[in-house]
């Protein structure tokens, strides 16, 4: 595998592709190495992916986008991913970490891919580098959707409930305030067994309802 | 203070003023409060200052770069900038959170400011928000380069050697590999007392000669 494989395999061409160079140097090779595109890199990449988080899971709190963002980026993570694109074949290194098998590294695969993305993120700018983020992120998300992430509130409480024979939430508007264009719901979500009452507030009937859901659902199933 | 005088003072202006709404929203308000759109401006804050250093200090190893970093973005720093701003007067509180004078918490200075950050960077996308920050910390990154920090490694050296009444570095090339226009230079730095001597490379005589002098002022005087 060359260079321009790889390129192909992120979907990014660099402009100044001694920047890429420098990212594929280990530090025992020769200067200019990757650590400080490493630091950058480990920045872009955890902002990235809190936007990524932010949009795609809008139910969540920051508590648990969180664990879901460490769960994601994390040496093991990011070591797999860099071995999914075979970035090790590419990294240049010094005689003695060769020997050693530092291509295989799970702490030297993961900084060449953040330093990869610190790279790009010179070259091109924050949205390129978000670009590649969310392609190479983009099945480690789906794993996550398929669990209970993806799901909203008022579904969640409803398949917790079921799962257990218990009798399904009742939702009722308690209080409408504000004019027609901005209107202000109070809704109140009632489970009688565990006894559960909670209100939740929005500018919707629907999204009241949500956040209800939500306190009842964190009530009977904490995540945090 | 209103929210028009604000986005003046940091120079950005919402298309969707109740992002900013929410931004300046306690979570002893009401919902939607601001500790999701925190969880995002803490990463994009980390993101626009790191590359904010590494384009400043491009002679900082990368701990050098975490640790000024760490001195820039912390609950203290972050209170005094969202102070110097009149913030605290423009966030929402509940009662019990009013009485006990929230608006003076450092603690919820600094997470209202970076609230305001997730907020930009969903309104108006990363560059905006980077320039906020850059507008923001200028005042602090001006500090920082009236110290060491600002200084390429050959002054540093330098006045290290002065201070201390000891012969100069003797700088010479001694390799050059490559055609005219991509050429590469080996320059040796001699200091003989201490007696010290390092090697730096670069596609520069100029640049090799600063590297080699970073790695003797990194032995004489280690930073990291």
């Amino acid at each position: 595998m060359n260079s321009d494989t790889f390129c192909r395999k992120i979907g990014y061409v660099f402009n100044r592709p001694e920047l890429l160079r420098q990212a594929l140097t280990h530090r025992s090779h020769s200067l200019p190495h990757n650590e400080r595109l490493e630091f950058l890199g480990d920045s872009v990449l955890n902002c990235a992916v809190s936007g990524l988080l932010f949009s795609r899971f809008p139910h969540l709190t920051e508590g648990n986008l969180s664990r879901v963002r460490a769960n994601l980026v994390n040496q093991q993570a990011l070591a797999e991913v860099a071995q999914g694109l075979e970035l090790g074949k590419l990294v240049r290194f010094g005689g003695g970490e060769l020997k050693s098998g530092g291509e295989r590294r799970p702490s030297i695969l993961a900084d060449a891919l953040e330093a990869v993305l610190g790279a790009i993120y010179l070259d091109g700018g924050f949205p390129m580098a978000e670009k590649v983020v969310t392609t190479l992120f983009a099945p480690l998300l789906q794993e996550l959707d398929t669990g209970t992430l993806g799901k909203d509130p008022k579904t969640l409480l409803q398949e917790y409930l079921q799962s257990r024979r218990l009798a399904l939430p009742q939702y009722a508007v308690i209080a409408t305030t504000g004019e027609a264009h901005q209107q202000h719901f109070k809704v109140e979500c009632v489970i009688p067994k565990p006894d559960i009452r909670t209100i939740g507030e929005g500018t919707s009937r629907r999204s009241a309802e949500q956040e209800a859901a939500r306190q009842a659902y964190e009530r009977l199933h904490p995540l945090d």
